[in-house]
Formats: structure tokens, C-alpha cells, sequence
């Protein structure tokens, strides 16, 4: 961190979006390139993905014998979920009801295509820097007929040590990090969010709820109420953090669907992951490049400062202070 | 990749850069931020990091009893090679006896840091875009107390493969490869560069040798002068795709050094890594983030059309065409 920065530099992100575009394919009433025409909706709004990287009729590749040269269809379907009808809007600057309502349309996604996928994957790509070219508040769901790398990688390691020590890994892991402190950047009675102990990206963080919650349909309506309360607390931090709508991936993991709806799936833990890129400024993130891609993530500041400075930043959104 | 692209764009990478720089610190004869004055080297040239990632004498963690806490002190040296003392070539407009200095300076080194580290990596990030803040050539050489990640999963598959197949897993992907040349870019008599089966970057490749090699160091002159003619025309394709000095992050994978060099690694075989971020253009890069991330990657386009596309491209780089 001591070492002076003078590579590539981000656009910082736009502070001045309009609350309605006609040429955005998001915004209520619009056509998008599909020629289909948006509804005039005015709380969440989920449709199709118009370039579906998962299809449910994706052809079969054949079969090969080579053992090295083995493949799959990957079939599925993605869909896009609008979180309000407004663009110049974010999680942290809705009212606490429409995150609740967001909540609730995950949860009935998770509901609906789990019932026949075995993983649901709701994710959000937030700012330019993450791929995202649309500022409407928006995330994605794709759900696939095969559990992906990475949710079979933390269905192995939770399993495993259930089985060894008896208790859930997260959960154990969320009690060990409430005694703690030192990681913790928002805590409520049902919530508490993180700077992992294993975190790479600067300001990554882990929410998950105390109670042991299988997947995000199971959580009650208080637990809903409180989420929605403590993502804006979480949400406005970042935001604070260097006083622009902060980027990031996030996205939830709970216990596989599908098919695995029948089995025993009590090592899981429901959480979400942030990943946000920004390191040094509102312009400057972590390049997760050649030693990272090839040998293995390297951290720029500790979890436990990072912790610390998301901790100590207020939880007023700079946008409302401003006005 | 049929969806438009309305997202960020990148700054397309500098065409014009002096080929001396007073202020550059990678320049011969230039002070560095630590005071240091380079030589008025005249081929390749190796320093300490000014502000290294690992140091050989880090602290040590200290020890905790819980499983989920569990932290080791990472020890090593990072080195900076430069290439060339003009900051104006790259590898593929440098003479192919330059390029040959070059392998030799990266077998010296894993001879040298590998007599005790167990692992030694050599990686380039070349381009604003994958974190490199400096256009002189050059490339890094990280050597660590510990095997990280990556190369300890690729020592678990290959020598899994081994003992089930009795052949280094890297020796027949190849041949199978020759064999196929469906997704060959450029070969020659002792080496082959393909687009990988499993390719999730774009442009990725993965260049090796034909015959069974451990670690850079035991390649013979021949082998040498050959790898430096098959990355010459590697990375003239590479730049030819969109007439720019591609981006990338670069890297060499052998078998393990320091203790290991008295144990049998005969699973494994030498290769490089090519990770390029462009996918649409000179300026439009593949984001990995979101999906990626949090579930699995996700191809935009397969190795089959990568390798075709740069497999008929010119051999004659852009820029010597153009002079
Ligand atoms: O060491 P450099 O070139 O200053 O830094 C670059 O490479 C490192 C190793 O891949 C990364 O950790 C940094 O994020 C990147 O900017
Ligand atoms: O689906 P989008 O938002 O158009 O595209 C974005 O998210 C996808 C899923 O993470 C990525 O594969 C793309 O690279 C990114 O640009």
C-alpha cells in the first residue's frame, strides 16, 4: 500500500443519473431489444435475460471417451430483476420496504426455480468497473441444471466439516466473529456482516444471519425486515467509504436445489459475498492479476483494517447529508 | 457476444512511448524510489522489488487454536526483470537472441531461488489493464516459503492423472492436441501453443514443450532458441488481433523446487499460462465478475473460434508492416 500508484485509473462512476431514460431498456414502459415493451411496473420487475448465456434447450456436445476431453450441456435460464422503477436509485438510497421487497422477490425466485433447478444463483454487478452497463438498480438470476465450481467447492468444505466438529461451519464461524469484534463492520439481532477472515478483495464482506437458515425462501419475515435494514447500514458504509455509489459483485448462496431439495443439506449456511474492487480511491482498485491468476490471491490491507474503516464511517448515506 | 456493448471501455494502451525516460525507474542508469542507481544495463537486469509483497523475514503470525483461524507467516523475495533497456519494444519486436537472454535470466533465476524457495514464479502483467503501471518490458519473479494455491492444485491433478493414467497428464493433453490441431495456434519442432480445452479467458493459451520437462532450467539451447522463436510469433499474433500491444498476464508453471527437488515429480510438465482480458476489441474487455465470481466462468466465445481466429493471423507484426 505504500507503494505509489501510476497505472490505470477508473472513470469514477456517474453521480448524475436521470430518474427515467426512454432509451433505457430497464426503465418502466420502454421496449427493449427483444421489441418487448416493459409494463409500467412500480416495485421490482423480472423478465427474461435478452442475450441468455444459459438456455433450457442448449444442445448436447456429444460424447467423447478421451478422459481429458470431456464435456457437458450447461442448461438453464437468466433472468434480470429490476429493483425499482427509478434508475437514479440504489439499494442504500431505497426505502427500507423496497429492500424489503427486493428480499421477497429473491426469496420467490429461489422458491420457483429451485423447485426444479438444483442452483439458483442471484447475483448483482454493480458499476462499470464490474461489467455493468446499465445504471437502472438491477441483478441477474440464473439458474442452472448442474451445481456450479464454486457452490460445489463450499458444499464439499461445509460438509466436511460438519462432519468433523458437528456444528455448521458458518455458524460457528459467525459466533467465533461476533465474540471477536475485530471483524465485524454492522451487526443487528438477526444479522452480522464481516470483512472475512480469508478476504482477498480490499473490502470484501460476508453477511449471514445467526440463526441457521438453509436458503433465503426460509427466512422469516422479521429476518426479511432486518436484512433489509442491515444491507442499507452496510450498502451506505461503502458508499461512504470513498463518497461515490461504490461497485461491487455480490450475490447469495444457500443450500443447492433441485433435486437436493430431498437430501440432508444442514451443513449449509445461507450468506452472501461482496467483492468490491476499489482499493486505494474512487478510481484506483485491486488489479487481481498475474501473481493472483497464478499463484494465489494477495492482500493489499487486512481484513482487520479494512474492518475497522468501514466500521468508523457513518451511516448517514453522503447523498442525504449533501442535500 | 451477440449483445451490444454499452459498458466501460478501456483506454486503448499507449503507442508512442519514448524509448528512454529519465524518469522512468525501470530505465538504465535511472535512480529508483529507494535511491538505488540501475546499471547502463544493456540486455536483461534484475533488482529487489522496491516495495515488495514478500520479504524473507515476515513476522510470524503468532498461533491460534481455533481451525477457522488458522494463519502462517508467508516468506519470500520478489524480484523485477526487465527485458530490454529500451522502454519502446516488446517481446515479439525484440530479436529473437534478446528473447533467448531472457529465458536463460528466467532459468538462472529458478536455478538460483529455487535451491531453497519451493516455489518460484515467474509472471509478466503487460497493459494498463491488468495492473502494470509500467510500459518498460519487464516481468516479475516471486519465490515463497510455500507452495500457493494454484500450483498446489495443479500438483494434486497432475499427479493424480499420473497414477491413474501412467503418463504425465500435460504430455498427452498435448500429443491429443497435436493430434487434433483444432485448437492449435502456433507450433514447431519442440513446442506448441494452444487455446486450451478448459479456456474461460478469450485469447487464453498455454504454451509447453513436446517433450517431458520438469522446470524452465532443464531446457536444453536448442529447446531455448525455440521457445524464444514460437513466443515471438505467439505474441506478434496476439497484437496483430486488434493492432494493439495486447494486455496480458503471463506465467510459468514447473514442477516445485527447494524440498522438492529430492522428491519424484515426474507428473509434472513445464508450461505457460497466457491470460489476455480483451474479448471484443482493442478497448472492450471480458469481465469476470458476477456469475464468474460467484458460481463459475462463463465463455464467451469457444477455444475452437479463438484458436481459428488467431491461428490465421499474419506472422508479420503490425507495426513493422506499417514501417
Ligand atoms: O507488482 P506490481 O506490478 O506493482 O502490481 C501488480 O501486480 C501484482 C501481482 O500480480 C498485483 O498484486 C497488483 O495488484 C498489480 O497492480
Ligand atoms: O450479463 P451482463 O450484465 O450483460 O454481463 C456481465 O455479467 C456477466 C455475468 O457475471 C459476465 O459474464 C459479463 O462479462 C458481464 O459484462
Amino acid at each position: 500500500m505504500k507503494r505509489p500508484w501510476a497505472g490505470q485509473v477508473e472513470k469514477p462512476p456517474e453521480e448524475h443519473v436521470p430518474r427515467f431514460d426512454p432509451r433505457n431498456p430497464l426503465c418502466p414502459g420502454n421496449t427493449r431489444a427483444n421489441g418487448e415493451v416493459n409494463p409500467t411496473y412500480d416495485s421490482t420487475f423480472v423478465f427474461e435475460n435478452d442475450f441468455p448465456a444459459l438456455q433450457p434447450d442448449a444442445p448436447d456436445p456429444g460424447s467423447e471417451q478421451h478422459p481429458l476431453f470431456q464435456s457437458k450441456a450447461a442448461r438453464g435460464v437468466c433472468k434480470v430483476m429490476c429493483f425499482h422503477p427509478w434508475s437514479d436509485v440504489t439499494l442504500p438510497l431505497m426505502k427500507k420496504q423496497e429492500v424489503v421487497s427486493v428480499i421477497d422477490k429473491w426469496a420467490e425466485l429461489v422458491e420457483e426455480l429451485g423447485s426444479t433447478y438444483p442452483w439458483v444463483q442471484i447475483f448483482e454487478n454493480k458499476g462499470a468497473t464490474m461489467g455493468c452497463s446499465n445504471p437502472h438498480p438491477h441483478c441477474q438470476v440464473w439458474a442452472s441444471n448442474f451445481l456450479p465450481n464454486e457452490p460445489a467447492l463450499s458444499d464439499r468444505c461445509q460438509r466436511a466439516y460438519h462432519e468433523k466438529h458437528g456444528e455448521p461451519l458458518l455458524l460457528q464461524y459467525a459466533r467465533q466473529e461476533a465474540e471477536k469484534q475485530e471483524r465485524v463492520v454492522v451487526e443487528s439481532s438477526h444479522w452480522l456482516a464481516v470483512v472475512p477472515y480469508w478476504a482477498t478483495w480490499p473490502y470484501q464482506t460476508l453477511l449471514l444471519p445467526r440463526r441457521h437458515v438453509l436458503r433465503i425462501n426460509d427466512l422469516t419475515t422479521e429476518e426479511r425486515e432486518d436484512l433489509a435494514a442491515i444491507m442499507k447500514r452496510l450498502l451506505t458504509k461503502y458508499d461512504n467509504l470513498f463518497e461515490v455509489s461504490f461497485p461491487y459483485s455480490m450475490g447469495w448462496h444457500g443450500a443447492p436445489t433441485g433435486l437436493h431439495l430431498k437430501e440432508d443439506n444442514s451443513h449449509w449456511q445461507l450468506h452472501a459475498h461482496y467483492y468490491p474492487p476499489l482499493l486505494r480511491s474512487a478510481t484506483v482498485k485491486k488489479f487481481m492479476v498475474g501473481y493472483e491468476m497464478l499463484a494465489q490471491e494477495q492482500r493489499d490491507l487486512t481484513p482487520e483494517q479494512a474492518a475497522e474503516k468501514l466500521r468508523n464511517l457513518p451511516e448517514e448515506h453522503y447523498r442525504t447529508r449533501e442535500a
